[in-house]
């Protein structure tokens, strides 16, 4: 027997920044050009992109190979895509010195994000977010997937990107759905992190919903805070990072289940509301903390109950295939209070009884 | 303009075993289930270890899930298949509690790898190479991949295995065309890293025919340790990992362009033989030093010309696909020495003209 060890050295630490303003993104592209000097540039977008002008207007007279998403929304958002990225990629003869610059939602940035982790093992992405869910959440903290045909991120990569920019005035031409839905993401920032953060929500909603530039780039600025200091913490969803996925184990359920007739955000609101249900199960919050988020989650007109269509039977069996599972049931994040995680011998994700699961489902 | 900066922080050294033996492979799983304990494990295999009795060796009663590859081979390393791994895993409900094992050569490897690296963002997977050519060299060092329809390893990643056991008795199984041209990416470690090592191949090359596991362990024993240093100073291929590629750069387009009837290491000894008369085009190298490389290869039956029916235009264009091309076209590996890498300016892939290459090519 002859043995040898391998010694993999540590990575380095790794910097990237957010810029967060009003529109800025007709500035960018010299800067991306400059900053990635000696790359060649592959933009991944969506045919909303296109039509919004967003595209145009982000590469002025810049002739860069492009990738646009169609049709747009989760549902493009798959194995067979990313393939196309990649099959794209390849046909351009771009090599590993390529940049992807991914510019669209939340998807756009899921599934840009992931072909560039796995492109010829990898190559630089950087990300401009163009919806309320992919400016507050989805473009920050390097998470990529792709859904496969059984179930949603089957196939994904922790991967970061090399910059954030966020323009706000892109949410001005957002259809009103998918801009208060994308805002379930704050409201869950919000319950997670800082309880200041859900008061400025509740007392600005008005101006968020009016799209004002100063309070949207400041509640981006909240999220982007509240993500990162995860995202530091725990950049690879040892434990800690779990709390970002308060509302996600029922909220991904209900989201594949609607076969995506409903939004991420939409299905994550639901998700919320049966997350606060457990907890009053649990005996871990009074009635009156469930109004409150109850409250503001109707006032950005998402769903609060589930669409009656739906069984608990296939919603059982989705949450067993929750990508976080073990032992084929996951466990749930619960809050304690607004602004603090319940975390039990410092775990952040608790065991719930799938009967007690299935009790809420049925109320819900 | 608001601002905020993510850090990510550095990730830790990691260490992994490589255990080098003969008959092993009967007493592994007990030691992989303690190991592991508390992961559910998942089997990737071929039809070429079923048959040959492995699989089951391995596995003793142990009842677990497999995944077996069909048909065996570069024929299957593909998307799809790496598709067709993760639905099978996921249809099994499977989540990140789960270790990959992958038991076969390259292909396997390179497969299993793959699916690991992305299969819910990323799970453990231990190698168990059985081939000459995974025991020299794939199963060490972390990259995974599988091609797309355009070109090799269009997908892939840089994911460390937890455990590499390397059983040199499975190797009596392996057909003699197989066993051969796994050996060529043993001379390549000689010519890369070990001037000695070259004379041992040289010396004991009857030996290692005869598959006199002695033997067999050591020349095993020597790849990994320079597979190991070269991955060691370099795990994400920055610079020194390059050395790797000598012969790959010719070796991939022949590979590819012969629609995979050349097997990996025969395209590899072509590729071997074109650096080679590159070397002595760039008076790198006296024509003694190619004879001395080229009495090696045809002692192991490897093809050391390019096959009649292979264009130079194709192989051009294959070249210029090739991962590692910048601005569309790959730099070369190149020797100084046996067992010296020529490495002008500290690069260790050099430039070489698309002229030159396409006079070699006609040459070879």
């Amino acid at each position: 027997m002859l043995e040898h060890e391998i010694k993999i050295p540590a990575s380095q630490a790794k910097c990237y920044p957010i810029e967060i303003g009003t529109d800025t993104l007709g500035e960018l592209w010299p800067r991306i050009e400059a900053d990635f000097n000696g790359y060649n540039k592959f933009v991944v977008t969506d045919e909303n992109l296109v039509s919004a002008g967003h595209l145009g207007k982000l590469l002025g007279k810049s002739d860069v190979p492009a990738f646009v998403i169609s049709p747009p929304g989760e549902i493009s958002k798959n194995i067979d895509t990313a393939v196309s990225i990649i099959e794209t990629m390849e046909k351009a003869y771009l090599g590993r010195d390529t940049l992807v610059v991914a510019l669209g939602g939340g998807t756009v940035g899921d599934i840009a994000g992931f072909a560039a982790a796995v492109f010829k093992r990898g190559v630089p992405v950087i990300q401009i977010p163009t919806t309320t869910v992919a400016q507050a959440d989805s473009s920050v903290g390097g998470k990529t997937g792709v859904d496969s045909s059984v179930s949603k991120n089957a196939f994904g990569a922790f991967w970061h990107p090399a910059a954030v920019y966020i323009d706000v005035a892109t949410l001005t031409t957002l259809d009103d759905r998918q801009f208060k839905a994308g805002l379930v993401e704050s409201v869950k920032h919000a319950l997670i992190a800082d309880s200041e953060y859900f008061d400025f929500l509740q007392n600005n909603l008005d101006a968020v919903l009016d799209r004002n530039s100063d309070v949207l780039e400041k509640i981006t600025h909240f999220n982007c805070k509240i993500k990162g200091n995860v995202v530091e913490a725990d950049p690879c969803e040892q434990n800690k990072r779990r709390i970002l996925n308060y509302g996600h184990t029922i909220g991904h359920a209900v989201e594949t289940a609607s076969g995506f007739e409903l939004l991420h955000g939409e299905a994550v609101a639901i998700g919320i509301i049966g997350a606060g249900m457990i907890e009053i199960e649990l005996k871990l919050a009074p009635q009156e903390r469930l109004e409150r988020v109850r409250q503001i989650l109707e006032k950005l007109d998402v769903p609060v109950k589930l669409p009656p269509n739906l069984a608990e039977k296939d919603l059982i069996d989705l949450i067993k295939h929750d990508k976080k599972a073990v032992n084929k049931w996951p466990r749930f994040v619960l809050l304690n209070d607004i602004g603090q995680v319940y975390c039990p011998d410092g775990q952040y994700a608790v065991d719930v009884a799938p009967e007690l699961a299935e009790k809420v489902l049925k109320k819900l």
